[in-house]
Formats: structure tokens, C-alpha cells, sequence
């Protein structure tokens, strides 16, 4: 299996706190060794980075806990293999372009069978159920919209597609086309939202604490995603199972 | 304008000294301060690093300086800006998958209309002129051939495809599928094919000398394509203009 890392926030944000954590999972305080990957959305482009190492022992890695990136839109993900090697073509997130626009996206779980879906215009590179998963997702977006949707219109045919999927194993995705990031959950995803008034937080996997409130405006809404809490001192929620969570502006669009 | 670099060898090979040379020219021995990338390929995946930082001054360009990346085919490209705007999205090399592979592209020129040409598939994330023509070309491939093309088949297309955007202006590539690199030259790219006995070369733009004696096995041929000679020790040809030329294994197919 394999972890995810998520944020949606109103103002360009840091991940690396977050970051920290997700990659003392990759070796360290887990087992998802087999390596590693995050994109930083900035504007129309993304910043990508994979590594087929240990992300507790990357030199990559070690570079993004120093250097602070700024992003409204961050997907990460540390790897342990199932389907597919270890190599660089294997490690998520994998990414496309659609409509002139990049499209990213992780998995964590398993797909009974995906490969006899017949894929459209998107092939995989590597051997993963999930970029075999992603492909088919996009061929299908592309076949259906020519040019860009609406929110609404992607919204509504990316659930369907998410949820045929879901028939086939365990599908905790994170997605994201630059303007929203999708999550769909089959087994596990939590979230946080942080707001003013902004407190401290600890991590659950090192003991790295940092106070938001001096690192944030009142304006300031950042939402997390990730498939165990992060922090220790803080009240993580869980994601509704079996259906789309679009984050926008550092929040849910949740259904009652 | 931009400068170019191009790296392909018939075993997995450190670009360091190479790039230390190219990242200066980023606004520090040259004017090419509006962003800088690189592709690394390994196997069937590739590593990109991008920033629209100058590549003279960025901690991720300092990273790659210290950190052995080995790889048989790299493409990298310090960008001057005449066409779009300093954002992560204009910064070279561009990259697509299309017969599940994944094509990098780097352009040093401009194209005047291209902007005309009907696109396929493929379209811009960013605004240059020169992910326009990538657009373009990949298209066109992708038309031509649902399916991977042999190596000749895909050379006689894609150098008719740069031989109709060289009418539009100064068109001087660097591409690659992760089997060959594609060069095409209108003005100028120098290369040079390092071999055993190997010997010491001093960079132009720093005071940096290595002994490729000491770092290789007498097998290792590794050729290398830059908008300028980056050793001032070492004799550099210049490529042919107006034709592809095809690198592989570390080596140029030169026609007589």
C-alpha cells in the first residue's frame, strides 16, 4: 500500500511541515520505501518531483524539507510496490496534459483487473495498476469533454468514473487539474481545515511543532488530505467514503 | 534567445560538469536568467526539474550541481524570454506522453506564425511559441502513427515536420523519446564525442576541470550537444543545419 499527501489553500502555502511527515513514512516511521513523488501547482504549471529512494533518506526529498515552495495545490505520495517494479516510471503522482492543462494524480490501493479496461487516448509509461487507472480516467474525460468543462460538468463525470472504478479494489485517489483537487475514497483519507484562529500543531512523526498563527493571515484557509493524520494535537476528520470530495479555496464542497 | 544542452551515452553518465557550465550561463556568465529545466531519463521514466528562477542563482539547479544523477539521455535549457512571459509553465524542456513514452523537447530560436499551425491532439500548457511547435510536431506524430514507429520511420518524419517549422525562423532542437536524441540545427549547436583515451577538459564558464580518465571505463562513449562549447580544451564540431541529426549510444549518425 502507499500514502497520500493533499493540500488545497486559498494563498500560496507551504507543505513542508506536512512534507516532513509523509516523508519519514517513506522508510523511516514506515514502510512505503519504494519511493516517492509530489507535484507543486504554480499558476497554469507544475513542479514535479520523483524519486525511486527511500523519501527518509532522498536527497530530493531532504532539498524540499529546506527549500520553501509555495503552492495552492500540492499532491504527494510515498510508494510501497505492489503492482510494478521499483523504478522511476512507477512512482506517483503521474501527470498529463488535458485541454492544455496538467492533470496529476496518486493512488493508494489495489485494482482487481483494471488492465482489461480499453484505454483511450492516454497510455501508461510504467506498470502500475494506478497510472493504467489514470490513463483510462483521462482517456474517458477526453473522449466526453473535447475542450474543458465547467467545475460542474468535470465534477459529476469524474465521480461516475471514480465510482466504476471503486468496483475493482481499494481507491483512494488525489487528483488535481490546477484549479481543484479532487479526492475520491474507497477505505481511508483524512482531512483538516486550518482557519484563523490558527494554533500549534506537533507531528505525529517527528518532533517538528510549528505555530501557524505566526506563519499565516486571518485570510488564510489551507486544507490537508493525507491517509493518516499527521499531527498529534490536532482533530483530523475522515473523508465520506464512495464519493467525490472537491477541495477548492482551502476547502470541501462536503454534502450533507 | 536560450542555450541548449544535450547529453546521450551508451552508459548511464553524470551531466555535472556539463550542466555546472550551462546553469552559469543563467545569469551569471550569460543572459539566460528567465528560467531553466532538465530532463534526466532513466529507463522508461524521466526526472524533470524546472524553475523559472535563474538557473545561476536556484537551489534546486545548486542540488543537481551536487547530487549524481546518472542517466544515458538529458536535455536541459536556460531560457531568455521573447515569447511568453517568466512562469514555471514557459520554462523548456516540454514534455507529453504519447505511445506511452514520454517526449521531451527543448527549443533555442523563434518561430514567427506558428502560432498559425492547426494543432492535433497536443495543446500548450504555457504561451511560447515553442511549446506551440512541440504541440505541433507531436500531433502530427501521433496522427501519422497510432502506434510506436520504428526509429527510422519516426526520423524521416520528424525531420520533415522540423524541416517545414525551420521556414518560420531560427529552429534549433533538442528532442528525445528516451531511445534516441534528436538534434535539428538552423544556426548552430556545436557537439563533441568523448571517448576512451579519455582525456582533462576545462569549462569556459568556471574554473573547473575534470579528468573524464578517472570517471570512465574504457567502453563509455558519451556525446554531448550545447548552443556553445562548454570546454575551452577541447575541439567541437559544429552539427549539420537544416537536417536531423539522431544520437544513440553515444553517438552521432552523421551522413556523408
Amino acid at each position: 500500500m502507499c500514502e497520500l499527501l493533499g493540500m488545497n489553500a486559498n494563498v500560496p502555502t507551504d507543505i513542508r511541515f506536512s512534507f516532513a511527515a509523509l516523508a519519514r513514512r517513506g522508510g523511516a516511521t514506515g514502510p512505503h520505501r519504494d519511493g516517492w513523488g509530489i507535484s507543486f501547482y504554480e499558476g497554469r504549471g507544475a513542479r514535479m518531483f520523483h524519486d525511486p529512494q527511500p523519501s527518509a533518506h532522498s536527497e530530493i526529498a531532504r532539498l524540499l524539507r529546506d527549500y520553501p515552495l509555495k503552492s495552492e495545490i500540492v499532491i504527494a505520495h510515498v510508494r510501497r510496490a505492489n503492482r510494478g517494479r521499483v523504478a522511476l516510471e512507477n512512482t506517483h503522482p503521474f501527470s498529463r496534459e488535458i485541454w492544455g492543462r496538467t492533470i496529476t494524480f496518486a493512488h493508494n490501493g489495489q485494482l482487481k483487473g483494471v488492465k482489461q479496461k480499453p484505454l483511450g487516448l492516454y497510455r501508461p509509461i510504467g506498470t502500475t495498476d494506478s497510472e493504467y487507472a489514470f490513463c483510462w480516467i483521462i482517456g474517458r474525460l477526453h473522449k466526453q469533454f473535447p475542450d474543458l468543462p465547467s467545475h460542474a460538468q468535470l465534477q459529476a463525470a469524474l465521480e461516475k468514473l471514480c465510482k466504476e472504478l471503486a468496483k475493482l479494489g481499494v481507491f483512494n485517489i488525489l487528483m488535481s487539474d490546477g484549479r481543484s483537487l479532487y479526492a475520491f475514497c474507497t477505505k481511508k483519507l483524512y482531512y483538516i481545515v486550518r482557519k484563523a484562529p490558527f494554533g500549534v500543531a506537533t507531528l505525529v512523526d517527528e518532533d517538528l511543532r510549528v505555530d501557524f498563527s505566526k506563519e499565516t493571515t486571518p485570510k488564510d484557509r489551507v486544507a490537508v488530505i493525507a491517509s493518516n493524520p499527521l499531527t498529534r494535537d490536532e482533530v483530523w476528520s475522515t473523508l465520506p467514503l464512495g464519493q467525490l470530495t472537491v477541495f477548492r479555496n482551502g476547502a470541501p464542497s462536503l454534502r450533507a
